[in-house]
């Protein structure tokens, strides 16, 4: 099932998207027009270096400015595309001048009075915040954002007891310069040229890094504890075993994961395409026989996320169910979560 | 630990290479020269239309013979890297005649009477078949292969009750024009032409696959359900559970496995680096402050399994362990796990 799109009749807003140079600034602004989001006025902020530019967009050639403050406070909805370090010294200070503030960082996401929305999971947790006058809201993690459109229906309908995910994570998670890194070393490798790395830590042509973001105590990487904690905090199961391996590889722009469940009713593949069939946001590609099932090469500039390989796992049996599912990092995993957030508040 | 060549002391044996222009047959005869492998002679044998050509190896130049069994019969050590059909048309037959015949395909990995080896973990099966008089031995699924080197000891120091394995596995898997394809249409895409797949179901640059062989009536691929009977058959537990989804990414030679366990007994990172630095076939890479994790960029070329990203999981805390390993599909995953085999012999 496709996300119902904004009402046109709404109110125009005006729109600020701050950080909009970037790979996924850039995705907010063709999704806001996309999904006719009632856009007023659009003002696309950057840093000092990037101001007075003119960058090309669905609404026309618009000129970039330098963040301000004072000015971005006077705009009705902010879509923060931004370092954590920058939405920490701004987000609340303009949510305070009653801006609807939804950022992509990672700086809010654990604050207890946050909210941390995927719409078609937890809208009900925005509604409720909304309603008695929250104005920041976080938008999750991409590998978290593009799994729980799937996780959330599967544990309503059979519960959840336990998760273990590995990840096929994209270069677009390491944004625009991710994509780039990976076009040009790849060009290189093949050329029998040196091949570099200056983004990630290790060359990423034809190779795999199973390290995203840094180490924690624990052995696990902060990406595989943001889909731990962030998973656990929007589908409002605060103690949920689940264990993430996440790990970079060659591709541009959709993240892929091989999810094993344990349920805790008996569940079969059946009972989990139609519970996944009527679920917003996410497509059933699984018809393995004709080859089809989530890839990259489909899911790409998709808004829904792919789920398929369904199937009841050898280790769980009857209460175990394995899938595969892809979604677009820069969509699902960020932009298109955040427009999805903002509509909320139409 | 790296594993102990051949001794060159052993009484010179007559070794045929069946298969030998494949991507398999061609490390075979590598392997053999690098472990000095008491080669008397070697025989170099392909398809009637190969026959003639001459072959670079590492013992010279040789001549391709076409596939002749009553001419192979008269080998000691006859390693066969050929379609599961060729294998079960002629290599019972070579078996019977006296050869040690050890087979790369899957035709008869499943048999009860047939051993199906990996000497790290399981060489007293085949000491105690060759013992009763077993010349024909199954060589393992590459996959299979390269966790077990890992899993083996681990099982025997804590125990393993359950497994979840998702595989990230390179486009050699499906031989030379695996990766002459990936090679070739990740030029084409690079260079804006049309890409095109033959070996591959779908397009594997900058892609990944979630189907490697065909599909069961379980939803598990034949690929997937290889890992789980070989393992229970390489560790001798029959009933394991053990559940792997199975992908193809797009990197050359080198396969990478996300583990996840619970054992029976607790377990401590600590403990368990201790167990695989004293392991055969193993070599830990577990320094992630400085970046040290397998990866198919190190683990390339390489005889030993890479096994790092170790630490207790948040699924089954203390009785969990995950672990992420990388090895050369082409050595332990192939050829080098067939030459060893035949080391077992001398």
């Amino acid at each position: 099932m496709s996300s119902s799109n904004a009402s046109a009749s709404s109110k125009p807003l005006r729109v600020a998207v701050v950080g909009a140079t970037g790979a996924v600034g850039r995705e907010m602004v063709k999704v806001l027009h996309d999904r006719n989001f009632p856009v007023a006025e659009l003002g696309l902020f950057a840093s000092e270096r990037s101001a007075g530019k003119v960058q090309e967009t669905p609404y026309g050639a618009l000129t970039l400015k330098a963040f301000d403050a004072a000015v971005v406070k006077g705009y009705d909805v902010v879509l923060l595309a931004v370092s954590g370090d920058f939405a920490k010294a701004h987000a609340k200070d303009l949510a305070s001048a009653g801006a609807l503030v939804i950022d992509n960082s990672s700086a809010f996401r654990y604050d207890a009075d946050i909210p941390l929305i995927v719409p078609e999971i937890n809208a009900h947790v925005f509604r409720e915040a909304y309603a008695a006058g929250s104005r920041l809201i976080a938008n999750p993690n991409c590998t978290t954002a593009i799994a729980v459109v799937a996780l959330g229906p599967l544990h309503k309908a059979f519960g959840i007891k336990r998760a273990i995910v590995s990840t096929y994570q994209a270069t677009s998670g390491a944004g625009a310069e991710g994509m780039a890194e990976l076009e040009e070393q790849t060009r290189n490798q093949l050329d029998g040229k040196p091949v570099t790395n200056s983004v990630f830590r290790h060359p990423i042509p034809f190779n795999l890094i199973p390290q995203i973001d840094a180490f924690q105590e624990n052995g696990y990487t902060k990406e595989e504890m943001k889909v731990t904690w962030e998973t656990r905090k929007i589908m409002e199961v605060p103690d949920l075993p689940l264990s993430c391996t996440a790990v970079r590889i060659p591709t541009y722009r959709a993240h892929s994961e091989a999810i094993t469940l344990e349920t805790i009713q008996p569940v079969t593949p059946d009972a989990a395409r139609a519970v996944l069939a009527d679920a917003a946001g996410v497509k059933v590609v699984d018809d393995p026989a004709n080859g089809a099932y989530p890839m990259p090469l489909n899911a790409t500039g998709q808004y829904d996320v792919e789920v398929g390989r369904i199937r009841n796992n050898i280790v769980f049996g009857d209460h175990g169910l394995d899938l595969f599912v892809c979604g677009d990092q820069l969509l699902k995993g960020a932009a298109l979560n955040a427009v999805q957030i903002a509509e909320l508040a139409l």
